[in-house]
């Protein structure tokens, strides 16, 4: 099925700044890509590349949050969807021939200029740690420790998948996959029945 | 104490590395930085940008892997080790105004089309993750769960590195540091003598 022209900028744009940051990417590369024409890019998006860069991170951000979601809510081991979480991140990021990692990162260590990319990054964060922080909490963790791990979560996949690229193999991944979920686990309540159960 | 122009143009070329990634950073701004002539350009560095950014990252690896190196000879507490080197990036993050960050990082994020730089980014990686085995085997850490246990220090600081900048606030850091020293705490074997004592 073919994208609509601005639906395939979008993506285009979003590829290309998985591929080489906000600063790497260019209106003209878009255009190459996404074979669209000039005037489409004017029309579509009246604010240019910031205004590509921001649809696409937006884009990237709610496909995340959507999709931590739905692990979340398909187990209720967080150590088990954590696990889920960190895995699938791992096989998107080989499977796109380690390019398709974070929307977020790349921007936020080129420093753009737009305050308000800078702000759908950080909220993208903020957005993905608070489904983490509920998924735990409804597990028994209390509420500090429940940020403080999901903080961790979120620090541990970004590191992950820049090891992962620059290595072009997902075992960083898998140990981080690993490591989070025996955090996750041994901060479960004792009480929990999770705990006396084999994960899955 | 006045830095030689060479020396000069690759602190330049390294802080604008950091702060706008590999392709944010170009020759000419890196002149109007270090007040350098074109002239002293080509002399010094006949590779052009990417032999700046090789040798910037360069000196940045080393940096940190003689600093790590350091904060493990300090202790033989290797979670106090992990718990300081990441306070002590994250000091660095927060007073460079949440630039200095991880010296790879924003190239690995920007995929450079020289293998060099990715093999030189790549190493660091790995040169970090061999000190921390290191410091983990040598507590009693059996070699599989230090090398675990390694990969996820260097990701936690990674993620936490950009998790702050995003968030202008070291916070993150300081979970991970948390996270990261009691996740070594409870690797370590329990007859160590460290176990029993309390840490520094």
């Amino acid at each position: 099925m073919a994208l609509d022209t601005r639906e395939r900028m979008i993506e285009t744009t979003a590829g290309l700044v998985h591929r080489r940051g906000f600063h790497g990417t260019s209106l003209n590369e878009i255009l190459a890509e996404s074979g669209a024409p000039r005037g489409s890019l004017y029309y579509h998006f009246p604010g240019g590349k910031e205004q590509l860069v921001l649809e696409a991170t937006r884009e990237g951000v709610a496909r995340i949050t959507h999709f931590l979601k739905e692990i979340s809510s398909e187990t209720n081991d967080p150590a088990a969807a954590v696990h889920a979480f960190i895995e699938a991140a791992a096989h998107e990021l080989r499977d796109s021939g380690f390019v398709f990692g974070c929307p977020v990162a790349p921007i936020i260590l080129d420093s753009p200029e737009s305050s308000v990319l800078a702000q759908t990054c950080r909220e993208g964060l903020e957005e993905w740690q608070r489904v983490l922080v509920e998924g735990l909490g409804s597990a028994g963790i209390e509420r500090r420790r429940a940020e403080s791990l999901a903080t961790m979560i979120v620090c541990g996949l970004e590191g992950g998948l820049i090891l992962a690229r620059a290595r072009r193999d997902i075992a960083p991944l898998d140990a981080v996959a690993e490591e989070l979920a025996s955090m996750v686990r041994s901060a479960l309540p004792r009480s929990t029945p999770l705990r006396a159960e084999p994960a899955r």
